[in-house]
């Protein structure tokens, strides 16, 4: 069985390569002629053109940079709609917007192929090492034809069901998550470098502490399990006097915490509509009703 | 030698409760007539006055709700300042204020007393389980005399050097990390909601994938490296692009994501500034240079 | 000199009404049957096709909904790309996005037509009154045929000059500066509901004082002038300090204040990096860096 | 009747000599030694002590940069408390915050002396003109007679009724929306900048424009007047389509407009709540709900 991988770069490479070690006959490309001759001279098969590398495959592979890499290599003469064989099935695992993966879903549909989405979660060297995580979503036959390749490409992967962008959605919302959290790392370090601790303490008391006990692991659970009860817990009216004095103190140290501040602000809408008392994963609450689905 | 315990809440009792098992001579009090009962009908020592428990104390321990009642069992004729020995250790285990515990700092060493704060980490289950983690700050003699105490509360201790307040510094930060993550935790998972995936099988996705891998440790470890290398890594130029079709997701899905597009702000001027090529834990610069100590 | 005039909603039918009674051989379309009905019974002649209004018209202005709307009417075989004569002009003045309106300047180029990107200030009732504000740009010899034309539909117009797309980037910055304005409003009134004073009170009182003085005009002066010499005025040491305390205010009163939260760590960045003396209006240098503009 | 002026800096020098032009009998006082000798040498009669300033004065006013001199001059052996008589009446013209103002309030209260909150609206130059416009709250007999010294100073006073600490809780709400309005400003000329248009000609269009038009008056009438009713006017469904089109522009040319990040969000949420049809001043009824007001 034919597969075509389009896109060599940090992330394609390895996983090209991955697949053909595991014996899939992987038929390469990527825009970059150096790129190309560089894989080739590792003994891979990288063909000269687009075209040759799809004509005949039943299952294509892209792992790109944007939407707009993915589109170029859809659409024109020498993309992937018109020299891919009609029942074979498109596997997008870049990162890529839910518009533009709603797209491709519509295109191949429209040439009688398959799309599975499929974007990756994990840093080049996972992808290296096999430990990629996967979530695709696509069409029952479509993911099921995908299915062992992805498997070959990585550590399990979750199926969220609905159509083939919301994996993409799901990606996206995760790498929004990412970089919340680094930012919000930034603040607090920068602030506690202005109180004297070197980022490298700071981060030996969070190890210890919050990050040993898997604490966003733990609020994720709470915010799912409903999050309303404060019984045992830390009410958000004990949690906006604690954003509040961290605030103080950010002003007093001349060391802005915008996020924090924004949460704050957050907080106190809780606290004035009535949800005091709530744990805190009940500020879930208000994310819920503002994007209009009432109570979390 | 005796140990006053002051404030029996969610935290404070089990806290003093250990104590009391692990042998010390614990003198308890809390504001509640019906919470001393019921502590006292467990088998421990608890005042009817906050003066009875500190009068001859070697050390006085509070956890109490907010900088008002520490100072309020400070201050007055039936404060701690006024019946804590001269030579007496307090040490304040509360998540209070920087100014407020700066300036309990200040009221004891007026009394020939010394000061610690302490602010731990953990719920009221870990407080039991005696696995709580410590921050701890003061003067050398001080916290020389309050480590034994400490150290049988909870699992160990971090200690960052700096004045007194330092320790509720961090602790504030902290607290404010885990705010900013519960409510991006929170908009993230609406989002995901609103594109038909429940939270719980969100979270079964980041469980396996980016919590798993340990990501909040893995990106505050870079920024603490320096983090502004992009090779093998995530420029924060692509980094900018996948917050962008996040937020466009979330334009689509009608479900806003408020922190995710302050982070989309911070990544467009690390860009317009130059820093498009740094890695995404790069961010952190902005955070540091905003601080006023230039890059990070 | 036949006028194709494109969307009859509440801005566009107003509009095409007064260039109809100012002796122009105007000819309407717009998408609802209904709406043709009522313009034409009015006296305007309303065409039934979009393509019998362009044909052989030398100017065509559209004034749509959204960017789709603008891309629906031009592009295809009922188009306006097609349908008008080469050497026409058309002239946008719906609120569309920049990259749209570049690809309109770029399709009408390509047939050899001219294009100028003139949105409009003002509601229905502005341009009822022909007392619509209008920024135009786009190329010379296009601009030049457009003028009267505009002229004959408001107050005046204001030429920023360069690529035709940039009068879009102005009126969407403008839009943008209202909404943070209309927000804010908002945020102060429903404060001050909560201390007890009704917004109608509270807007007779900013009626006399920031609002009767031009205070939006007169700090857009001072960043204009450079805005950075605070002497004679408030020092962002001042404005920090005043920003805090209606935090505070704000906390008290669990009414948030969400943007003025912003703000305060804007100011606080500003002192931290130094610029504590500068005046007020001197913030803007923060947005000017962030842009990578350096010092505005 | 004798007329204590406590502080003389950039606002209460002009404000002192205003009264005493006048004629009142004014014993004026401030920190800076020689600020008293250069207001001295103006003819004014200028106090060594404090003290001597408030002995026997019927009225005090204080004039001066924050809190804590506020409480400064109130306290101590030296302080207004002690020296002025009973039956006096304090007037604070500072932007102080609602805690200290209401701290004032009782302090006077328990030494027999009325006070009056009566922050000021203008800069220096407004001082000295006597244009400045007035918030007055405090008891009714005080209010009476601090109100014709008030009436000397100003343009004109508004009397928002409630207790003192009001007037300074809309001072800084004010102020707080100035602040917003300059950020906005700051982060629209930047923008503009980047697209290639000079602040000084962005100004020139808003002036024409927006400004011109008032726009900040009608929008807070329409918010004053319900604000919910779209007919003739601007759906926020169109509002948040603009505001994201700005949005997209602003990631084009990489220039953060973050105030209208956070108001794209709130629109969305407005949207998503079934508020699309509203007219675009209804935004303001999610901050009365955030405020646990209910619909605004």
């Amino acid at each position: 069985m034919k597969l075509a991988f389009i896109g060599l770069g940090n992330m394609g490479a390895p996983m090209a390569r991955n697949l053909h070690d595991a014996g899939h006959d992987v038929h390469a490309w990527t825009r970059s002629a150096a790129r190309r001759a560089a894989l080739r001279a590792e003994g891979m098969r990288v063909e000269e053109h687009l075209a040759a590398a799809a004509e005949g495959a039943a299952i294509a592979i892209s792992m790109l940079a944007d939407d707009a890499a993915e589109l170029a290599v859809s659409e024109g003469d020498a993309g992937l709609l018109r020299h891919l064989p009609r029942g074979a099935v498109r596997i997008s695992m870049s990162t890529i917007g839910v518009a533009a993966s709603h797209r491709l879903a519509e295109l191949h549909a429209a040439h009688g192929q398959g799309y599975v989405a499929a974007p990756v979660f994990g840093r080049p060297a996972a992808a290296a090492a096999r430990a990629l995580w996967i979530a695709a979503a696509g069409a029952d036959d479509a993911l099921a034809r995908a299915r062992p390749i992805l498997e070959a490409l990585g550590r399990g992967l979750t199926l969220p069901g609905g159509p083939a962008e919301t994996a993409h959605a799901l990606k996206l919302g995760a790498n929004a998550l990412g970089a919340i959290i680094t930012e919000g790392l930034g603040e607090v370090f920068a602030y506690g470098a202005k109180a004297g601790v070197a980022p490298a303490a700071y981060l030996e008391l969070l190890d210890q502490s919050m990050l040993q006990a898997g604490f966003v692991g733990n609020y994720a659970r709470m915010i799912v399990a409903g999050g309303t009860d404060s019984r045992g817990g830390f009410p958000l009216r004990l949690a906006l006097k604690d954003v509040g004095l961290a605030l103080d103190a950010a002003v007093g140290l001349r060391a802005p915490l915008p996020l924090a501040a924004s949460v704050r602000d957050r907080m106190l809408r809780a606290v004035a509509t009535g949800r005091g008392e709530h744990d805190l994963p009940g500020l879930a609450q208000l994310a819920f009703e503002d994007a209009g689905l009432g109570n979390g």
